[in-house]
C-alpha cells in the first residue's frame, strides 16, 4: 500500500536530491497535496513537481520543517523494517570504532533516522524523540530497539524543548523495565558513574569524547582547572592523564559529588578536588586571588540556544574566554569548548585572539576537535555539526 | 642601537595590533619612510601613522608582503637572540606534546618565526628559509639552533618555489655536519625510514602525525588502499593496526622501495604490497578490475599551489575522490586529504558528497583532521592552516 504524496513545486527538490533531507512548508505544492490533509507524524512519499518518486518520510503540517525524507529506495520505504535497518548501521559503526557498549547509538539525521537520539549505557537505552513523525512510530522503534540491541532498559527522555516545535508534549517515563537512578561508564578505559535521574537532562556527553581522549599530553604534571566540569569527565581523565592537581568547578553539588567519586574510584581522589559556583564568579574570585593554571578547560552549556541568544551568547563566550586565559601562567593550554550550533568556529577563535591580544599574550592554535564519532555529521546538514573544542597555547 | 623606522599609513595598524603579522606594501607610509630606501631583508622598526611603537622585524622592499613583524617587546627585537628565545619556545610545546625528537620544531608564522621552517629527525635539522629577512639572519639562526637543539647536522632545504617571490636563490647545502641520505623516524610507537635525498622535497609528512594516529580503529581486520602512498607512512600504520591487507599506490618507484622496507622492518611486509603508477590511472584500473576496499585513504600532492589552479585543482579533487569512493565495498571508509590552503574544507566536503549521492552512497562525516600540533596555527593568519583530513563513511 504506497503511502500518499506530498508534492513539491518546481526546482524545490533540487536540495534533496543533493543530500538533504528536510522539506519546508514553503516548498510544497499545497494546491495538489494540502498539508492541511496530513495529520502531524503522517508517513508520506515525496514527489518532485512532475510526480517523480524521491522517497518516503513522514509529515508535519504545523512545523517549518514540514516533512523529513528518511529512505530513497523504493524496496525500504518509511517503516519499522527500516528503523531496524538503520539501527543496524548504526550498531555497525559504533562496534567498529568504540567497542565498549557507551557510546550515541544514533545521532538524528546523522544516521538518517530524523527525529531520534538514542544513547547506550551498556544495557541500558536513553531514547529521545522529537518529532511527530517517530512520535507516531514509537511501538516500532521500541520493538526494533529491542530487536537490534536487547537492552534490559529503555528511558524515554521526551523532556526537550524542540519537541514544542511539534506540537509533542514533555514527558520522561520508562518503555522497558526498570532504569537505574545511576549509570556507569567506560571511556578512555576507566570506568566513571553519572546520575540518570528522570526529568532532568544528565547521563554523560559522549560527545567529548574523542576530544578528552587526547588530553593526556597536555596535562601531564600540571596544574588543571576544569570549568563547568559537570561528573569531572574532564577533571578526572585529566588526573588519569597525569595531572598533578585538578580544580573542577560546577554549580551543581550532585554534579561535584559524582566527581569526587569518579575520582575516589579511578585511584586520584587526592588529586582532585571541587568547587561549587557561578563559574563566571568562582573564575574572579581565582584571578583576584592571582591563581594560576597550566591548563584551564572550558566546557560551558550551550549559551546561544536559540539565534536570539546570538548577542548575549557571543558576549558569554567572549568573557568566559577572557577570564580563562587570565588564570592561566607563563606558559599553558587553553581548551576551549562550544557546543552551540549558532557560534561558529571561527568567532570563537576570533574571541580567543582577542583575549589573548588584551593581556599581551601569544596564542598558537593546536587542533580543533568536533563531536565524537558516534555523533555523525550529515554533509548536507550544517545543524548536525554543533561542538567546537579549541586547543590552544597561550604564552608571554 | 635602534632599529631604522618603516611607517604605516593612518589605520594600517590595526589588524598588526589584532594580532596579524605582515605589512603590505600599499600600507606604508612611503613619504616618510620609502621603501626604496631598504635593501632586502633590513631589519627595521614598524610604527604606525602617528610614530607609535607596533614592533620589530624585517623589510624587502621587492615583495608585496613588504615587512613582517617579529616581535612586539621593545626589551626583545628582531635578532639572533629573539631566536634563540624563540626556539626555546617552540622546542618546550613539542618536548611537551610530542616527547620523542620527531616533529616540525618551528612552522614559520605559526611560531613567531616567520620565513623559518625546521624539521627535526632526532639530531639532524632541515631548515627552510623562505624571507630575505630570516636568509640575512641565517649565520644567527644557525648559531641559536645549534644552542638549543645541539644537532649533528644540519641540511639547508632552501630550494622551494616562494624564494623566488622574495628574490632568493634556490639552492640546498649542508651547513652542519654531514646529512645521512636517509632518516630514521619515530612515530606512533613504530620506527620508520624516508630518504634525505639532497635537491628533491624529501623527509617525513609530520603534518600528519595526529590524523595516522586516528587511523587504528577504521582499519582492524580491513582491506586498505593508500594512494599516494609515499613512503607508506599511512600504509605501515594501517598495517600496524590491524588491516589485513594494504595496497600502496604511488608514482615513485625509491618510495615504494622505502614502502617494502618499512613494512618489513615493522614485521608487516606480508601484508603491505605496492603497485607503482599515476594514481588516477591505477584507480581506474582497480574499478574496472571490480577491487573494492574496506579503507581508502588519499593524500595527494598539492592541486592547487596558486590561485589560478583553483579550477584545474578542484577538478582534480573531484575526480580523485569520485575514484576513491567508487573502491569502496558496501560499507567502509574514505579517509579524503587535502594540504592546499586554497581548497576550503567546505568545498572537499561537498565534493565528497556530490561523489555520493551520484553513486547512491550515504555518507557519514565522522571527523575532521588538521594539521599535527608541531604545525602550529597562527589564529590571525589563516595561511598558516593549509591541511584538511576527513573521516568519512560510505555506505549503501
Amino acid at each position: 500500500m504506497p503511502l500518499p504524496p506530498l508534492r513539491l513545486k518546481p526546482r524545490e527538490e533540487r536540495r534533496l536530491r543533493a543530500g538533504h533531507l528536510w522539506v519546508f512548508s514553503n516548498e510544497v505544492d499545497v494546491a495538489r497535496t494540502p498539508l492541511t490533509a496530513f495529520s502531524p507524524g503522517d508517513p508520506v512519499t515525496i514527489e518532485d513537481a512532475q510526480g517523480h518518486y524521491l522517497g518516503t518520510g513522514y509529515v508535519n503540517p504545523h512545523s517549518l520543517i514540514c516533512a523529513r525524507l528518511v529512505s530513497r529506495d523504493r524496496r525500504h520505504p518509511w517503516g519499522e523494517s527500516l528503523i531496524v535497518h538503520r539501527l543496524k548501521v548504526a550498531l555497525a559503526l559504533r562496534e567498529r570504532l568504540i567497542g565498549t557498549p557507551y557510546y550515541r547509538l544514533v545521532h538524528g539525521e546523522g544516521d538518517a533516522l530524523p527525529g531520534l537520539v538514542v544513547d547506550r549505557y551498556g544495557d541500558v537505552l536513553v531514547v529521545q524523540v522529537t518529532t511527530a513523525g517517530m512520535e507516531r512510530q514509537l511501538d516500532g522503534l521500541l520493538a526494533a530497539l529491542d530487536k537490534v540491541v536487547r537492552p534490559t532498559a529503555i528511558l524515554l527522555r521526551n523532556d526537550t524543548a524542540v519537541r514544542e516545535l511539534e506540537g509533542l508534549e514533555r514527558y520522561v517515563r520508562p518503555a522497558l523495565g526498570e532504569p537505574p537512578e545511576e549509570i556507569e561508564i567506560e571511556e578512555g578505559g576507566h570506568r566513571f558513574r553519572a546520575p540518570l535521574g528522570a526529568g532532568q537532562k544528565t547521563g554523560w556527553f559522549y560527545d567529548q569524547r574523542d576530544n578528552r581522549d587526547r588530553l593526556a599530553p597536555y596535562v601531564a604534571g600540571a596544574r588543571v582547572l576544569d570549568v563547568f566540569s559537570y561528573v569531572g569527565a574532564w577533571g578526572v581523565r585529566a588526573a588519569l592523564g597525569g595531572a598533578n592537581e585538578v580544580l573542577c568547578v560546577d554549580e551543581s553539588q550532585t554534579a561535584l559529588d559524582f566527581v569526587a567519586r569518579n575520582a575516589a574510584d579511578n585511584g586520584v581522589g587526592d588529586r582532585v578536588t571541587t568547587r561549587r559556583g557561578d563559574a563566571f564568579e568562582v573564575l574572579r574570585a581565582l584571578r583576584e586571588a592571582e591563581e594560576h593554571f597550566d591548563v584551564v578547560i572550558l566546557d560551558p552549556p550551550a549559551f546561544i540556544k536559540r539565534r536570539k541568544d546570538q548577542r548575549a551568547g557571543e558576549d558569554a563566550y567572549r568573557r568566559l574566554n577572557q577570564l580563562g586565559m587570565q588564570l592561566i601562567g607563563r606558559d599553558g593550554f587553553l581548551v576551549s569548548c562550544s557546543c552551540s550550533y549558532h557560534l561558529p568556529r571561527d568567532i570563537l577563535v576570533a574571541q580567543m585572539l582577542q583575549s589573548a591580544r588584551h593581556i599581551e599574550r601569544d596564542l598558537q592554535v593546536l587542533a580543533h576537535g568536533q563531536q565524537s564519532v558516534d555523533h555523525p555529521v550529515h554533509p548536507a546538514i550544517q545543524e548536525t555539526a554543533y561542538l567546537k573544542v579549541v586547543f590552544s597555547r597561550v604564552h608571554r
